[in-house]
């Protein structure tokens, strides 16, 4: 297929799309239905072999701090792309962070370049909470909770079943969708389809330690990574299991927040109620910054947010809703402000206690004044409010509150100078991003992904969970889009994260399907 | 010296007290003299001696709950004991609690009972946060703080220092007065001087589990442990390094809360603001329950409790003020209730954090809501308050902030069918209990401690810290004073927990003194 050829198809499926929705539905039906085929086809032949690379890739920790590890992801990574000749190199940061991961695939006659963004690092593990290592995959016929074992990945192919699991460290969060891609390429050249776009990689490996050196790698190499649109595999998709396209992504920041006590832990019974207690200190805190129903206390805290929109409350509006279904999954009696629902909740500011410690509980607890007590928070950033604001706002808080905040370890003296001590230590953080969801882009993207499954879609205005979206925005100028692909239910973040194999096949199906076709329908409103 | 005699001269003695206070103070400043003489050079003569006895029993692990070590203490202890013609024995508890140890020492002529309490078990130990493992006891030249280093005992006698120190689990909380006394004993016999009481010992072990079985082990042996007296060797002596008597102390009990977020750790992007957040509810119960003043919060908590009487306020007075020097000490800016005297807060019924767990901070915390949260919290009672009334106000406080409250781990069910579930796991605790400071006894005691340290001697009305003297009382309605002999800067109940020497050695010439002259100044005012 000559590239005029290739134009004036898509003019014409343009203005047929623009024309007769109805009967251009039904005609682009078949030859979706056909790739679908073989796409599914080929996942089924190579089940097996594509959990393995997977299951190797999650074999490698994947702290951002971890280097040696890094390097050792970085090395995979590039060998996994060469194999299906991407060219593919490490863009180092010059200022110390572990380095991304890049990769260009042209492809004959397309005329848009896209960038798939993934993040091959992960979350910090607390390996004493996890059945199994975090860093030893293991695939399982059920979940944990369900009394799933370690089962082999099967030996002969088409065996994998849609509601195995395999478990370890980003399994879900995030190196999934660098397979499944990886995956959707292979499929596509057994099916014979050329990409309909030009596509390049970058794999970064930060965003779980907070993207720190991201902006500097994104300047540094803007004109290597200059394209038309960026696509993020990153975050779950719908708890109805339904896919999800989303078109935003609030911020996120974190804090350390630690007070301080006696310079020794103190008996309690000769010197309690006279030597401040750092746990009552920072539970007062905590309670002077957030209620039980989520509303941040901190002044001044709500007044650059605005609303979220008439358009985003209908989209929100038509997405099913499992509030009552995921209730009875946790164990939660009600959930906050009365049981309001979750998508219009994680449309807001949040200010969320990720942990909290000062002494001891339970069977070591003992009857002590303890030294010191720490609150650990992240904050959720809508459109509008800026890390650099939002940490002004909560230093402004803390000195109300009677503390002088400091950010290291106060000295003795320091201590003695002051009634309270805060040491806050801030993690770097940055601002929420959103794209229109009626951009050419935007449609295109839906209705690929439509094709890809042959059924309905979930269009997130926003998504809860954060990604250093308004990063690249601002370095690159590019719209960027959220196409995630594994299960709600991963655990991700915390121990025993898992990926359900269904999701790495649909995740399959629809990178596909995204790849075949979004060059094909992405034409500027005529 | 025959009965006769003895009961003569005490009879004119106590005449002499009542008629002429001023030269019978002149007349026994004499032989008082003489006695601590001899005393302290026993201990001098003796002391790598006396140190490595009380090592040798800090090398036992002392939890109650760790019944293998308890017995190897019980055995331990009732050789030391026998080897100064102690008749010992252990008092089992019948329903499992630790044994006590029991022994007699008749003196001849004696006609008062007196009974030593001390207790062998120790707090739980936190062994991270141990410079040196706590059941290996070390000694070492200054404290660790002042960069003391370990040294060996020494092995001739007449070195041992004054400010060293020996570190280990109850090196002062509570093994040391055991030590003391067993070696007062032998210092008596040295100098060729008979108690003036007869003895009884009573070593409990389990008083920092709560001494759940108490009551029974003395309901039990009530008729074995009659007696005039019991003195209390336990606490810490003024923190100005004067000796200190002690008329009663504070109540204790403890609860651990946990509340309860999601079933499984969840995404804080994705899920925060929706599913309930432990951390917070924890915080915000903690902060629901006493302010950053030490005030509790509690509904009709202070109903109950009467303010220390005219009496207490001036002993307190006259008590060395110490607030300045510990708040530098201690790196403290300010104390609580805007730096009102620790003697008066320890008067007051207190709520005390001993800690806070919930989710992970700092290098460990991930962006998530964590599944629980707990806060561990010791109550200091004052008297007229029980722990059974301090429960039901507790507990109705949690049911009024929302919560059902459990004494288990909560099933789903339970969970599903409350918006919020509190477990309150309580400890055995025990009322508050305070003897008069003009009773015979009390004079007593009084006076042989002033006469065996030819110095000033702080009268505490009520110890901050706490003891079962309730249980005593209500069991076996016999009068109870509390002669502690440890430093107060001993990290008691936390980690590096040490005796300094010279309270040692100053314990040895207290104990003999008082087994020497309390049953001849012990009369009945006339």
């Amino acid at each position: 297929m000559t590239r005029l050829t290739r134009i004036i198809r898509h003019s014409l499926a343009a203005l047929l799309c623009a024309a007769t929705p109805a009967s251009l539905a039904g005609a682009q039906t078949t030859g979706a239905d056909a790739l679908r085929a073989k796409i599914k086809s080929y996942s089924s032949v190579h089940d097996a072999e594509i959990v393995r690379e997977l299951s190797n890739f999650l074999a490698i920790p994947n702290l951002a701090s971890d280097r040696a590890n890094i390097q050792r992801n970085v090395d995979l990574l590039i060998r996994m792309m060469s194999a299906r000749g991407i060219t593919a190199r490490a863009l180092e940061s010059p200022s110390g962070g572990p380095p991304a991961v890049y990769g260009e695939l042209t492809s004959p006659g397309a005329s848009r370049t896209v960038v798939f963004y993934a993040h091959y690092d992960g979350q910090p593990v607390d390996t004493a909470r996890w059945t199994t290592p975090p860093w030893q995959p293991v695939l399982r016929d059920k979940t944990i909770e369900a009394g799933g074992r370690v089962i082999p990945i099967p030996s002969s192919p088409g065996a994998m079943q849609g509601e195995w699991r395999l478990y370890g460290r980003s399994a879900s969060d995030d190196k999934a969708p660098i397979v499944a891609m990886l995956a959707a390429i292979d499929a596509l050249r057994a099916a014979g389809v050329s990409p309909s776009v030009n596509l390049k990689f970058f794999f970064e490996g930060e965003e779980e330690a907070g993207s720190g050196h991201l902006r500097e790698l994104l300047e540094r190499n803007a004109d290597v990574l200059k394209a038309d649109a960026w696509l993020f595999g990153d975050g779950p998709i719908h708890q109805s299991r339904r896919q999800q396209i989303v078109f935003g992504a609030r911020g996120v920041m974190g804090v350390n927040l630690t007070v301080y006590g006696p310079a020794r832990g103190l008996h309690s019974g000769h010197y309690g109620n006279w030597a401040p207690n750092p746990v009552t200190m920072i539970a007062n805190l905590v309670a002077s910054m957030r209620n039980d129903d989520g509303r941040i206390l901190i002044k001044h805290y709500y007044d650059d947010v605005t609303p979220i929109g008439a358009a985003e409350k209908r989209a929100i509006a038509e997405i099913p809703s499992i509030d009552s279904a995921l209730r009875a999954e946790l164990a939660l009696g009600a959930t906050e402000s009365r049981n309001a629902p979750l998508m219009e909740r994680i449309a807001l500011p949040a200010l969320n206690l990720r942990g909290i410690r000062g002494g001891n509980v339970n069977e070591l607890s003992s009857n002590t004044i303890p030294t010191e007590a720490t609150a650990s928070i992240d904050f959720r950033l809508v459109p509008k409010q800026t890390p650099e604001h939002v940490r002004k706002l909560v230093e402004a808080h803390l000195a109300a509150q009677g503390y002088f905040v400091v950010d290291h370890t106060p000295t003795a003296a320091e201590r003695v100078a002051h009634a309270r001590v805060v040491k806050a230590t801030w993690e770097p953080g940055y601002a929420a991003s959103r794209v229109p969801l009626d951009a050419p882009l935007s449609r295109a993207t839906l209705r690929a992904v439509q094709d890809a499954l042959g059924g309905p879609v979930v269009a997130l205005p926003m998504l809860g969970g954060s990604l250093p979206l308004s990063t690249f925005e601002s370095v690159l100028h590019t719209p960027l889009i959220v196409l995630p692909i594994v299960n709600h239910d991963n655990s991700q973040h915390s121990d025993n994260e898992n990926l359900r194999m269904q999701n790495l096949f649909d995740g399959v199906l629809v990178y596909a399907g995204v790849l075949a076709k979004l060059g094909t329908y992405w034409r500027p409103v005529l």
